[in-house]
């Protein structure tokens, strides 16, 4: 059963129990791309939600709507927010390059609900208008953007944060338990002077609180909001006072200080803002990649590797090999990356093309950010839990690998010179002798070179 | 309820409508990334399905496998093609960088579906067991790869060719239809010597053919699979003449012919072919921004754009601003060239990443360059169907454009040289004159003026 | 004539007027790639004479060095940072990934130059050795990220913050000089509400102003330098304090603030720093393609386009049609753009990269985010002069676009609702006419409509 | 000493002793970005060279040029071909998007120069005008393009293919040379069953082949010219057979098969063959990361890492860790691919952004592809004569790996089962037992363990 739904554009059928109105359904017939995976999904939805119930607040207290209709708005708003209205939400990232489908979704389906707390008839846009009452002293041009930014800082800080303070928690934790590991650096993947294993650990751990760092200043400006700019940015048809109020609106509803921009026009017409947290977001991939690299390098093997890092085996590694155990999480996490670089790529080219006073590619930035997050938060904490948790060293390859070391000779330098202490180790790898053997070979007192050559000593403080 | 499934780790529960077994159980609670939207879909299921059914004919003809198991996986593996067991494949992308698992996910199904189909008992592995029968002969490592192309070329030939060609025929009608239409031509965006319409749909046309070309050149060199090559690309535990034969097999299901590679360890260690052909999409997203970029220009509007063409309005423009008309199919399909864009460095970067014997990027790999597949097929026929069947010409504003087009002038060249054809054209900018009244200022006479420019003559045959 | 030269691999030939040394001479010899355009230039030459003066000054200053040979270093690194030794820096930056041999470059240039001061012999390595001496305490891989720093963050303060500030400032003073312009308004391509030209302006400056925090916060990061780390980031042969005291030098030479980083092992095999920096810069060119998109956009015509504002004539736009006058400084700055872009994309990938204890794409990682900074500077500086400072706008052409502007009909909304104000524009629209006639056959009284619709009154405070 | 020069915005000084007119002098004054770095080289410089001798001939054959002027022109564009006027092309990359002030460079410096030859007054523009005469029947928009195919296919067939082919002939040798080492694989990093170092080779060879049928297949499509389409694409003020015939002149003068493009508005307007050309050099680099990576992961050690490649030892390896030896070719040569990318990005985005009749991103893309085609074919034969033609295995290490690698187990899984053969693996992995002694422990007799587990049995044929 379908009733009548009208817009500028005059009447179209919608499915009786379909919230949305004729906006909503002419975008779904005029954008079927991507539906399999990219209908937008609980962020957007309830960022939306959360700005209509801010807006209508606003409105309300400023009185520009009337009270009643204000407080229908809000309830509507509500379900949207807590998720019960989902399924009324059907459009695709890939539509009006403004979001003015969704917006006018939002305001449609909030709208009918609203009407039907009332009593009313759905469709008939009494006593809520989508556009009068809902939409009121709004624009999708405004709206839509500060409901990407509501979605993405909301995202970064119930979904990312944890997943990272998770991880490096745990590899801090790992830092302290084996800071006294003694084993083989490597640079160029050459072997080189030794490291400690808490060391190694310590280092993920500085570049994972550099990225929080980064992703938290570019959070801190993402709190910028456009709301109150309207069509064009001149908050035109809009209170003088509605945007800065509907920010501290949201800002309650959150829990997460927003604020309205201070440039309205650079806010519709671009959204440097979401690439730059998109551009930290990057920092944090490409640590990431280090980090499940090394991971993966470090328990390289069993027999054939380096094989001085244990991981967890989680399941059958291979379809033909049996006993083979992969390092499956890092593969996971990598893949991770590789696909945040390419959500970044699209970021930063769709950033840029903007015209005039609105830039048209909403939709696929706040997807792609939105999608960045997700996949580092899930693939963060399937790291920590299924791999880093319990990675351990494998104390017996380390050392024997530690033993053979040639670069240890590095020890020697300050006390025989470079020139010299470089002869003895290269004597030492193309004779295949210990290093104290060659060194002794070519002078250096066997005591002297106890002395002088202790791993851990060359490790730091 | 839930029976036993169990693999070399070791016995798990499973749900018991569920046909999967242990691995893909497992999976399931190790890789919890991206859940909402990064299930594989229908190509990739369909694709393993194709390879397992091949797989088990090859084996069968080759008497590696008895008959009758193989013809109780052939009947499986037919419902899998079909998409009657998709509910059964509940795993995503970020898993295991060999696809393993998905691998295992299809063995596991379509062993217990074929045990069922026998009247055995779920989980018993007899009379068709998910390794030793099923996955017979093959390794994750050769058949993960060979589904990725059987999808990507199925894909191609399927959903993408007839967009292009839907789109380009109805480009390359409006070529013929408007090939009378002089408008102004214009480089650098500044006023230029006149084109017809036709002309500027053709060489849209021109960049649809050429970037088709070059998708089916990457097609042709994607359809060499990995099949043969098993854990390493030696072939080992596969019967010598079992790749060409499942290539064989595979080309008669999906009526597209393929080929067991020449170089499997090539084709298992890296996955340049996807890479080519995710470039070559590329190629066809650039063509697209042009095309989209110029149909909005061309339409901008109404009144203070250049407003020279018309395209269909398909819903209400703005919640604000009534009566506008947005180019709403052009920002859909340039958000999605920007996705493509993504994609591409995604498969670009992941590709550079295999070692030594295999590439552990394939999901996401196979993942980018299908999302990009469909939707640009859904972009492009999104694009056809809602914007560019109904674009007509506004010849009254064109043929004002034109007449009030300076840069006739260089008509003017050939007949009385550039350094005065320039004066004329300086003076007739600064004095805001017609060209012809500053050229008959400059001693041209009026009728050679009438003789020598005229728009039409200057578009070419 | 040449001299002999030696390292521990042996001797090597080296013209006798050139001061560097064997290693050097090896890497001539190995590194043959992208001669004609990769050899570094300034600040990485000036960079590493930076590094070697204040790590001669540490190391005399903590009885690491005779204060004689610390101040023969200092004497000959003040010539290679004043420039006089450029010449003898003819290294590309596709040579070791650690940047070992632009290191050495620079230790045996430095030793022979202070040998000759000293009265000593080339090559004799006495009285001052490039390794004991001029490298002391130091290695490759704590010095060169530590000269990419510097080199950095001193083209940052130097080149580009203020090419960044002059254009910012000519835009910000055209904005105030233009503020009462009132134009269309445009989204979507399409006529939208009015905006005044001196909010055009703002909203580009508040985009650069936004570009410059967020380098500047990447800057702020940058300044943590791996002095002190040696070979893997354990301090290994350097004294405790030298990495502080060195840092605390390079801040005196360059009058910017510089620290030792606070994880040396991060600071070694990762440069996320740098990827930080690169995407900061990746948000100003964003920012600069919309400016430069824009500008050329609203000059293009000059009759056939927009048509809004004018643009100095610099040079003749066509060689073929003469008057014509093209947006060449937005084109040379919109290459810059995907120039910016692409090494981006270069750096991002190459900081992904690191093993272990070392990153080996410095070379190109440093090379990229320094001509990413040179091109923008540059070309701000190049379109700032030739182009920004000389816009102004075409008045009448403004004025008519806007009195045939139908979206002023966004006025009436509020005094007669959205629908009924849509039926007016749309009715308009179809006719021809012009809003006023359109709303006066619709009803509202003409006097009415003349104190609604004030186009200034439209563009907010 | 400096003359006059002129052009139609006036007059200008020229240094008496350069070649070049007003419109370059302008360019100079005008486009001072990136100096350092980004003046046009040989490539650009020659093509054009040879683009203005083939117009010129071809406009003679047709009438369109007295016979002596055209000679006069080929007599001064042979000298720019051969190199010897490159000091007179000072124009960088960073201008004019249509790359119009570098056409005119090459009109004026031919004009002057043939005036020169025939005993005129440089500047007079007599007998041999730059516009009239050298630029006859041509644009900057057809003829930049075409001079970038020319460059861009010479450098592929003059300097990229002979240093793919050297290296893919070096590798063959290799893998022929090693056909029968048995040697671990690896897959997921981990210990796999064995390969022959020939096949790793093999495998390195099929990549390499397979990128360069994909370059030659853009390179063939890069074949066709913009020539003849003039200012948009109509052929305006050219002879009709003038296109065709220059192409055919510039065959003649190359050795290489050039053909006018069939439809040149697209041909004026995007660059994606181009795009494509450089998507198919990404695939290279793709190719070159995985073989530089795989090289240096084998080499890595000497004692702690494969091993089980041995690499030239080239230069010291680090200026602290004497007698270490880094796989520095391998830096090099990734560092070019990370540059290869970055110039694929910058490519990819500058492609798209074409409007209407002309793209304007051409030189920047020119730039990039001919920047990676050098650094490739530069990257490759340093790669190559100072790296992989030393490589050779380290056949001790080889075999004592080879020995303990329990994934000889598959050999098993024919004979006694999929399960059966893991349980043999997991036990000696945990008891650290070699695979055979668990085999027998595991009811396998010794003399069929012997006759089923060949490694080189299995490595297939």
């Amino acid at each position: 059963m379908a009733r009548i739904e009208s817009d500028s554009m005059g009447n179209i059928e919608v499915a009786e129990d379909r919230y949305w109105g004729a906006q909503t359904e002419r975008s779904l017939h005029n954008f079927d791309i991507g539906r399999n995976a990219f209908v937008w999904g609980r962020p957007m939805v309830r960022a939306l939600g959360i700005l209509k119930k801010a807006a209508a607040q606003a409105n309300g207290e400023l009185g520009e709507l009337p009270q009643d209709v204000a407080d229908l708005i809000v309830r509507a708003a509500d379900e949207v927010i807590a998720g019960g209205l989902d399924d009324h939400f059907p459009l695709v990232v890939f539509q009006t390059g403004s979001g003015t489908q969704s917006n006018m979704n939002s305001n449609e389906v909030i709208s009918n609900r609203a009407i039907e707390l009332a009593g009313g008839e759905m469709g008939s846009k009494k006593p809520v208008h989508p556009n009068d009452h809902v939409n009121r002293g709004q624009s999708s041009n405004d709206t839509f953007p500060t409901a990407m930014h509501i979605a993405v800082v909301s995202e970064l800080n119930s979904l990312l944060y944890p997943a990272i303070k998770h991880l490096r928690d745990v590899l801090d934790s790992k830092a302290k338990e084996y800071d006294d590991v003694v084993m083989v650096g490597r640079t160029h993947l050459q072997d080189a002077t030794p490291v400690r294993l808490g060391q190694v650990f310590a280092g993920w751990v500085a570049q994972l609180d550099f990225a929080l760092d980064g992703i938290r200043f570019a959070d801190s400006r993402a709190r910028d909001l456009a709301i109150g700019g309207t069509a064009v940015g001149t908050g035109l048809n809009a209170h003088p006072e509605f945007g800065a109020l509907a920010a501290k609106r949201i800002s309650e509803e959150t829990g997460l200080e927003f604020r309205q921009a201070d440039n309205l026009f650079a806010a519709l017409s671009a959204h440097d803002s979401l690439v730059e947290v998109s551009g930290s977001l990057r920092v944090l991939a490409g640590a990431l990649m280090k980090l499940a690299n090394d991971v993966r390098w470090y328990a390289s093997g069993p027999r054939n590797g380096i094989g001085e890092l244990v991981i967890p085996e989680n399941e059958p590694g291979s379809s033909i090999m049996p006993g083979k155990v992969n390092p499956t999480q890092s593969e996971a996490l990598t893949m991770v990356v590789a696909r945040v670089f390419g959500n970044d790529a699209t970021v930063g080219f769709a950033g840029s093309q903007g015209n005039f006073q609105l830039n048209v590619f909403k939709p696929v930035m706040a997807h792609a950010v939105l999608e960045s997050i997700r996949l580092l938060a899930d693939g963060m904490r399937s790291f920590t839990d299924h791999c880093a948790v319990g990675i351990e060293p494998n104390h017996e390859r380390i050392r024997a690998n530690l033993d053979s070391n040639l670069m240890l000779v590095t020890a020697l330098n300050r006390h025989i010179g470079y020139d010299k202490a470089a002869k003895i180790a290269k004597q030492a790898h193309k004779e295949g002798t210990s290093l104290k053997e060659s060194a002794v070979a070519n002078g250096v007192a066997a005591e002297d070179f106890d002395a002088w050559v202790i791993p851990a000593d060359m490790t730091g403080k």
